[in-house]
């Protein structure tokens, strides 16, 4: 839970929650030490103060914790960049210890929020069972190894990794789909390579609140054929009815298309913060037609520069 | 807790938690059965099938439950209308049994999320105090009548209306200007009258993936003068790169600029939920241009009449 | 030249003009008669004043006179309306008294606009010829049987019906494909039935000159899939900077998506003229997508009725 | 009449034209050979061909002769460029030898389009009076002295500077306020400087024909704040249902927003046609908002370099 700075890693712990999950996907975090923190408060601020190299917070769809809170400390906190998005299904199980059979449970330990999203199966598989409430999806199955008020505990998925409990049933969550976004940050660094497959986020807010300014602004990424692949408004808080705009955009800065896109929202947003490029959890290749390709910026350059210098065509 | 179908309300319970003060905003919900629910399928459930007339759930910005589930639900269960929006500040209280002092607290009592929203305050007051998780806001406080083994909890403001505890501390939370908004939803019903301060809300999928498929949709807004105050992309979960809209707008379905929205929306999108038009909480006036205003509409539809009639101008 | 007025018809004469083939396109008009006039101003107060009942004017790319006057009439005499439009290539034949032949053609009769667009096969076939200007395409070769100072008359084809002249040769303009556009003008009158084949006149003013206000105005017909054929802007001439535009729609105002589009344009532009729907001089059928097809608007009117009244969908 | 190539100037002659005025009003031009010739495609051919320097012709409005076949030129002919623009007020008198008096005229020569915009006012002055065509606005009142066949002609202001002839009447036109445009036409060449009061010519094809496509083009423009002073459609006239357009926009190609809106035009048009930025004739200056005014666009570009860098804000 400590070490050299740059190497630390922050994450929503402890070990073992969703989050926990999500720091597991970053190869570079092996190895390396993983600080537990409480929030996305705390996280960001080990980042910001050196603390951390970097911090795993959840950015969408999130049942450890709201997102609005992510967004809005993204869009205020300065010199902050996202070096890459992780996926984690969001499914549980029951585990119990060793020895105990579904039909012996009577109560059930379970963070509320999970519990909340198992209702259903336990009602059904458990009725009249009780629900002991724990501070987190990990505490919830490491307390059954400390006391035997609860029978059994809602759990992620892997927690027999890290204690001797088994698993009751699996896939008892009411969604079995669903699915949260984290993403890595750390402080301002160079953007990395190209892939290919790439996203670009960035938080910006309106000139105006008059109909038609939204898209105003979406216009400078359609006229340069770059697609949206998220859009939330949140209002800024400091008066009524205005707003900022949380885009995640297909491609990376170092795509001409995105990259121009970037220079007209930049030119038409009072506030434009650029959150990061960084490679797509999902690996889908960005598809671009001829016309929004690099190639075509390179040429239409080419063109510019002719008709100024004058060269006949 | 039960009641005749036609007058009974559901909201995510028990009495005191946030939902639970949305509902008491509503006037018409005072003297009626209320009836407590786990979460917003449970909530939507009841409505559906008539147990209650209309349930309260959180929308935007929730600490008691994520509100992508809300917005899929709502996206995904036909014949619901929303009748009504809420704001309620996210606040919080430290709570103790009377003739506790707050340099006495040791153990701190509160539902997982509340207390990470509440930690720095918590840390900074009562450095090295426990915690011990409760399933609700309320059974927090709730359970400090029943057992001493916290000395205090968490809970929202108000909670002393309905235990005899006195309050420690107020405006704990890490956010004193936290909101969160709850929708008063019922069963599919005419479309209330309009007061001048109304609020629109729709969600709508895309007919393309293509880069500008959202610009053109929201061009339907734009050339009628209608002003967003929400948007949220929410993938379809069908296939990659599908998307629906989560969209709130100024104005009144009875308005004819909103109306003409409608209209164009729903020819341009392949699936269109109308959710419902209703006060605004904030009481805020929606200013239309004289353009966008009513009589513009009526004076264009006499205006065409002419045309084809072939009257002199 | 005279007659009852209901009956007659104006256009830039005399009989044997571009303008007076244009009007032998016109089935109602055979066996009426014909009004002789020298600009479209003559025409035009022909049609207000009730001395006749349509004139014959040229729209686009005249070859006879410019037609940004006619334009700028057609935006400020009300009460006009165009029944149909009529396509005239502009070819030329040179003519000569029978028994000229081409190697004796000295001295060559033509309009001056008509001589300009002869030139270069004037040159090539009869070097060292001489010009004598003429008021007209019809006077030039008229002028022939009255006078024998010039051997041979620049002419539109069919001068032969008029005049017993033989023709020396045929397609002797610049441009082979160059096509006058000519509109039927009447009196405001009940549009005609819809053909599927039609097209829709507008002359409309924009609230204001900046920058993308013809854009939000343009979107008017884009976001009911109403295409342009034409587009033409007009200083308005009473201020710097401020323009009208003359602009032609695929598409009938009894169609519903042009209906729809002519609403949107009366609310926003401070100043429209319906010029009229009629048939299109190409037949050329217009392709509509479903979604901007009758059905789809009749379909979104009854499904906003049923919003509004509350039916479960 | 003749001269060295590279100081020709070529115009719509003879001396004495509009299109002389528009050429008078070149200061490079004054004390060169001007050579007269007797339409657009000579003159750009002379152009082309390097028999003159640059050639003078109307553009928009002309009296003299169509504009359409002008546009076409331009579009097609490769390696043009406009240096400047003139506007010439197309106004006309009556003129006759020394000593005739207005009572006195019994026949009237003059071109036949210009008699056309001088009718009304000769059929009250000179009800009865003759007409003789004339193949130019100079050749009719040069003939006066020629020949007395006819008694006045109708003339440009200004002809008295060349012939020894009296003005009867002045403001004879129809229409006081008519101003025909005139662009001065080189081979391609570097664009000349920034005066601030500048516009920049293009013409440019649709990649489609469907709706929106030219509202796609047009936002090119309104998302650079780039305001367009003329837009004209013309069918390409290679297929059914295809356009280009002539554009104007305010602001010269060394102006950040202009060189940006260009950039996105050749990526989305399959086809432009710079015509050159030049000195705008009414000397207006642009007034840019501050968002679209060159400091902007360099600021953007350092925003952009530093996020690739990743230099904290």
């Amino acid at each position: 839970m400590s070490g050299s700075d740059a190497e630390t890693y922050s994450y929503l712990g402890p070990a073992g929650t969703f989050t926990w999950a999500a720091l597991g996907q970053v190869p570079g975090a092996a190895g390396k030490p993983w600080r537990s923190v409480n929030n996305v408060g705390e996280a960001l601020d080990d980042v910001v103060s050196g603390r951390s190299v970097a911090a795993m917070i959840a950015i969408e769809n999130s049942i450890e914790g709201g997102v609005s809170a992510t967004q809005d400390a993204l869009a205020s906190i300065p010199n902050l960049r996202i070096l890459g998005e992780y996926l984690v299904p969001v499914q549980f199980v029951l585990v119990a210890r060793p020895g105990t059979a579904l039909a012996d449970v009577r109560v059930v330990s379970a963070h509320p929020v999970a519990y909340a999203q198992c209702r259903l199966w336990l009602e059904r598989a458990l009725p009249g069972h009780g629900h002991i409430p724990s501070p987190s999806n990990v505490a919830a199955p490491r307390d059954l190894l400390e006391s035997d008020v609860a029978d059994a505990a809602v759990a992620p998925p892997g927690i027999t990794d890290h204690f001797p409990l088994e698993v009751l049933a699996e896939g008892i969550g009411d969604n079995p789909n669903a699915v949260t976004r984290f993403v890595l940050v750390s402080r301002t660094a160079p953007v990395p390579a190209r892939t290919g497959s790439d996203k670009t986020s960035v938080i910006a807010e309106l000139p105006s609140d008059e109909p038609g300014s939204l898209l105003e602004m979406l216009e400078q990424f359609a006229t340069r054929g770059v697609n949206m692949s998220l859009i939330e408004s949140r209002p800024i808080g400091d008066a009524l009815g205005r707003y900022r705009f949380v885009i995640d955009l297909d491609g990376h800065i170092l795509d001409e298309r995105v990259a121009d896109a970037l220079l007209g929202l930049k030119r038409f947003s009072p506030n434009v913060v650029f959150l990061g490029s960084y490679p797509r959890a999902d690996n889908h290749r960005i598809e671009v037609s001829e016309r929004y390709g690099d190639d075509s910026f390179l040429d239409a350059r080419d063109w510019l520069r002719g008709l100024i210098s004058g060269e006949p065509s």
